[in-house]
């Protein structure tokens, strides 16, 4: 099973700023988490981001033939990407929709997911924990199919 | 640990109609999975279910003293009580919301929460797996205070 | 043939009150004029009223089974249940939606109704008379499957 | 006691396309069933359709002195004609709304009538019988005057 | 100087129909009325009424080589008949438009008017006096050319 | 002279929780101070309070003959219950709207009254303080009657 | 007859300023003409103009025994003053609104008026004719009584 | 205790004009009946009245060091006066906004004011008596300091 | 292949006015270069156009058996005729839509199209020659039938 | 060169009040730093503040043959004065609009200005500094003219 | 005669994907076509595809000097891209937009363009026929300059 | 002290399209003047453009420990990037917004900013010299800390 995980503008900045919203869990320590969890699971996992809109738009078009399932926080993409919902739309790679934050009680833009119908699921609000509660989400899926 | 699960309007029918939408699993079937799950965790559950708005308003009323964390399914409600959002406001005993479907793939209406800013997060879209995840949410939130 | 009839919130007050919107004929008169047509369709009635949103909701549930069909007039719950739309929803009993006074007659909020979309057909505005036509519509279409 | 019925545009076409939505009676047979029930209740019928806005208006205009109440299933131009409105404001003639299908469960577009709050009711989803069911109404309404 | 006063849908019931709105002065008696006055001002009037848009919309294209300037009250046509102006648009006439009642004071969807921004000018709410003002209105524009 | 006192949804909790935005008097002290108060007018209190809407509607609907007047605090209920405005324009017993915090200075969503518009009047934002000068504020009322 | 003409803020600049907007005519050469025209018609005229809302208000309060009727050129009061329609609405003096641009030719906030409901009638877009013929207008209507 | 009292435009006009929606008592009758009952709880008015928003900006920032307390009946610049709203944010002086009329059962506009989210509370809709009411809620808050 | 055109409103004017925004060439020009490039195509063209929504109408039901597809340019009815799109709905021709000028640089009023999710395609804004094109667009899909 | 500030209600109050969000500097204070560095420039200061909408119209009105430019805060008045816009428009003297605060982090109805299209240009969020970067850029204009 | 042929995100995919939606031509086959058909028009193709706006962007900025024309499909970025409609205003080069599949029958977010107002005008629905189409409204409409 | 001066989508092309818009110095002249002016504060300027939302992400990010604080000129991406705004709150680095035009005297969808709640303040207007002056405004504010 190899399940890729796909990560949005500023997650980079991740465990150094913000800290009050966002927690002081670096992104290189929650890979570790998850690509431990994911061993358990007898998964592999591709780990990618990036701030760049269409370098995540070629990364989904290249999870065909790569990745059985994904990952996705799409950090502020979430809420405006048309092209990587298309992105989305033409692979149709089974995902789960993950965020740090409880995106439902921050500001009235980020309550909006351009992605969230196109995922099995989405698990909000939890932070680090969020990726591995998906994780099991998505390997749950993917087991049963 | 005391976990007490809430479940509104309509979920008593659970596996017996719409299955396309919700699953084949019984609502009873789901509650045996979650205690067997709770169970690893240490907790107890109460579970709970009512079509009557009161009613569930009385049993988020009763939580502090009697549990230390929840997991609502709101169902119907989840939309459009602004009693139910009074009564978790008031209470203030931390709760994970959950859902069986989807949320955000279903119609506008029901892609608007009136207690999700409340919540610790979100878990939505993995049918009777989405009790599970959010039990283990809110579990590992409790053990972190 | 089996015909449930279900009345909600403040119609118990019918003929006693607000003569002027809704007629002077009470909901027994209605539901004796009701037994008396239903008798000649060879349709059996049962009559349900409540003002608790809760207990429709109960009642819609209760349907399969005991009854082929429902005359539906859910008063002030029609503009806003949320949980009576998952009810009927469920249970998948064909029905018709009706309304003494001509709710398009009257303030914006009465001009948008929950469940009309879900039932057969809807009418409105007849006084007393609504019920006897929406039963001959329901009768109608029972036989006619 | 003289009731007209008016049909607005594309009605004639009834029966010949779109069964799936209208059914396959053909507006030449409703009329037969409308002439054959009005008989029965008395009345006698002024049939007219027409697919000119103008035309409609010019008929409502003849009613008085020529009908005692209308039916009009005004089709299109029932969520669109403000000079269909205007010429039942003038002229007052008692009428009752009428529909095929059942508008609430179309699109938004075809929720909205310029007319609902001018007519004694309305009578929507129940195909040809929604004729019937309309002719009744006004029967009733024209006979208690 | 010629000019051309266009009546739209149902203003030839003026006078006999709803005279607390309108008045109890026909459309004939404002026609002499206009006429006379015309004659003060050394013009002669073209005058048209009917229920179609399409005929209107004709009128309005006839107006080039037969009239200098043109009254119009649309009526219902008014607030929705984006072909009368495009008419309008295309033949460039000046034009008063005038109502007889005061669309200011009456429903919201009678409030905008499809025509106001091509027109000289409005003159709403005197009545049949509506008609003697546009013209003065109209013909002291014509003359100052 | 009698009069009800309704009390919505959560008000029973009044007191022990989140005494920063409603206080720290009980519900009970305040059903004190209010038939106290109600001596010195020579008035007769009826209290009543209930989580469940159904409840709340059965009580207005009891007013007639029990009651001469009513304060009513009816909390969540008061931004979304078309059953209780229903309830109330069917018994048409004078009453007086209140709110302990001044509901103009909270979420939006709680600026908007179903009653209001019902009510004799409304006072809003002084605590306890609330009841009794609506008490007196009703008594003025019915007495002038 | 004694009629009042007021005019609110930046109309004492007219002729001077915006000459393509609003004519060359000043408002005292306007003033004359109404004057002249005023008595034609055996009526006297007061007139009246500022800048401040305030003084706006004193004027049309002090309108009740001093003025059968108004002419009112609110400007830019026009489209927000609630204390001017107040005044007008507590005096009940009838009056003819008018502006000498066609306001609904211009930006979308021009084409509100706080007042139009509250006057016999409007007339808009002949720039000094305008107020000859809103003199006429009210002329007529008052020797109508 | 020192409390101002300041009212809006039109107030002045009270008791002459629309009785039916205000009452026949004149201001200077209210101001009276406040005079007599601030002397009760040992208070001192200071009474003002203005047309102007100018001149009651100028009132408010007045008040520190002149009075304790407020009572403010805005009128129409309630709707509308940011303003008035500036400069109650600039003094914080604590007061109380009051309205004769119930302004919820009025026109859209009305139902919505720019200060009372600054105000201790509000009293709406008792004529004469929400001075009397207001005078006590503000009293009880400034004793209560 | 014969293939029906079918022009609404004002179109009739081509070319003798506004020629800045819809061109110099003339209806019956156009005509003619239809007619010339569907002989290259072996088509034969029925040529229709109308200022009456009645008659467009009329025309659309006429098409089965009468044209193998239609270009249609509805003109102002493009926008708001919803009689029109009915009997589209009823026929089920194939059909493009098409226009003289770009109306997405238009007024926002001309945005939006009643009929183009009924069409194959649209093109828009290339004059005459949009014509050409559509009829183009129409040929290829009708031969790939 | 000669400019003029104009300054708008409550800006008086600046320094005493509200200094977390105005600063300590009182008005006067910033005229003095205005009218120094306007020495530098060659420029004479007119300084000029007003709670009345209708003087700071009266004042913006005397600007012509006074003011080579302008400088203008107005306070709240930028959100809603039609009035103010007005004058300006008439007056057309060039002008650049300054807020002390950041007026896009404040709240939605600050967030609009009424003349902000009519200005050069405008200098937000700098405390009194605003003052005198404003001066600066309108000096460079001046002189670029 | 140079045309550069610019495509958006997601279309590399064409004909691997979704060919329900987009048919099964790749972006390489339609290529071929269009250089073809170029060919004949005596025109030569510069070719583009990107997933990046920012590259996109880069492209037409170079167009000017490069290309006497484009054809442009942006896929998702028509619906959002305020940077890619900078840039076309920048340049200035004359376009075509044009779509694959008919972008009105389909979601709501699609049915608008940030750059079909700029364009000489549109093709949308004909699949890989609306690039030939395209090229030959931008062919003729070059050639007529 | 080290200043960022950071400019979005286009910009690069100043000074040789647009010129009615944005004036004709180029952006390297306009960084020449910002060098300049920076060394009279003693200040050193790091300049960076991209037509890519990603880099100039990359760019805020980078500010850290590079710069004290930052000009920023975010063209098109003003309006839309949520990437961008999330960066700026990530990294907190104090920063002017500054714009060329006015953009309130643009179309409306440049009246709203996605970052200008996060500034220091807003310059906007004054062509190049809109930099001079931003980075006058944030020297003071650095000076002042």
């Amino acid at each position: 099973m190899r399940i890729a995980v796909l990560n949005g503008p500023n997650l980079n900045l991740l465990g150094q700023r913000e800290p009050e919203v966002y927690g002081r869990t670096t992104l290189a320590e929650i890979e570790g988490m998850v690509r431990e969890a994911a061993r358990a699971h007898g998964a592999e996992i591709e780990w990618f981001q990036s701030n760049h809109e269409g370098a995540l738009v070629d990364a989904v078009q290249a999870l065909p033939g790569r990745a059985d399932g994904a990952l996705i926080n799409a950090a502020a993409l979430t809420h405006s990407s048309l092209a990587l919902r298309d992105a989305l739309l033409a692979v149709r790679v089974p995902f789960v929709e993950l965020h740090l934050s409880n995106i439902f009680a921050r500001e009235p833009e980020r309550r909006h997911s351009m992605i969230a119908d196109l995922a099995l699921g989405m698990v909000t609000g939890f932070g680090a924990q969020s990726y591995l509660l998906a994780l099991q989400a998505l390997a749950g899926r993917l087991r049963a199919v």
